[in-house]
């Protein structure tokens, strides 16, 4: 599979909500996982990544879900997601818009970097 | 400045249409600047960056043009472009929607990298 293939499939995976399932399917062992800030910014392999997506779906309850892209060049894509959520701790309700930016080696994701919006 | 300050800047020129005035102000003289594809896809220094501008410019005729963004990650951020524009040589109405990743070095812009939504 090429980059955009690879793109369009985790972004149609993510559409459908199966942000795990698009994880499972596309993370290298090794692969490195990067938030802009916060006490756990960077999570290395599998396993951490995997960790991330489950402290994160069980605190945050997903209202609703914008995917937009992938966009392309070369070996790396973007996908852009907009996010209502609640923090189930705090109540406290939120608007995400952030870009997801992928880096693809061996048909396999080996770094997801996002960019947060203001 | 730090990458969200320089970011915020860019954009708000993008956004006054001052497509140029934010790359002289924010290139770094040795920029990289990357476009997926074409016989010119990598541009090499501002002088070659600036060239390319020039030449998009003076075929492209720009309708509409809507800027979101910056979003931002340690020294990246990126930007999204919507862009209508008509090109001028054969009349060809394009719809563009592209993200610029922008790297920051000294408080310049190091490269620049195109992705091209379908």
């Amino acid at each position: 599979m090429n980059t955009q293939e690879i793109a369009n499939d985790l972004v149609n995976l993510c559409k459908e909500g199966k942000f795990d399932e698009s994880g499972e399917k596309y993370w290298a062992d090794d692969v490195v996982s990067v938030e802009p800030a916060g006490d756990n910014a960077v999570s290395r392999g599998k396993d951490a990544a995997r960790a991330k997506g489950e402290w994160w779906a069980n605190n945050h309850e997903v209202r609703s879900v914008k995917v937009e892209g992938p966009y392309v060049n070369g070996d790396q894509f973007a996908v852009r997601f907009i996010m209502d959520v609640t923090d189930k701790n705090s109540g406290q309700q939120m608007h995400m818009d952030e870009i997801g930016l992928y880096t693809v080696r061996n048909d396999k994701i080996a770094e997801e970097r996002f960019l947060y919006g203001g």
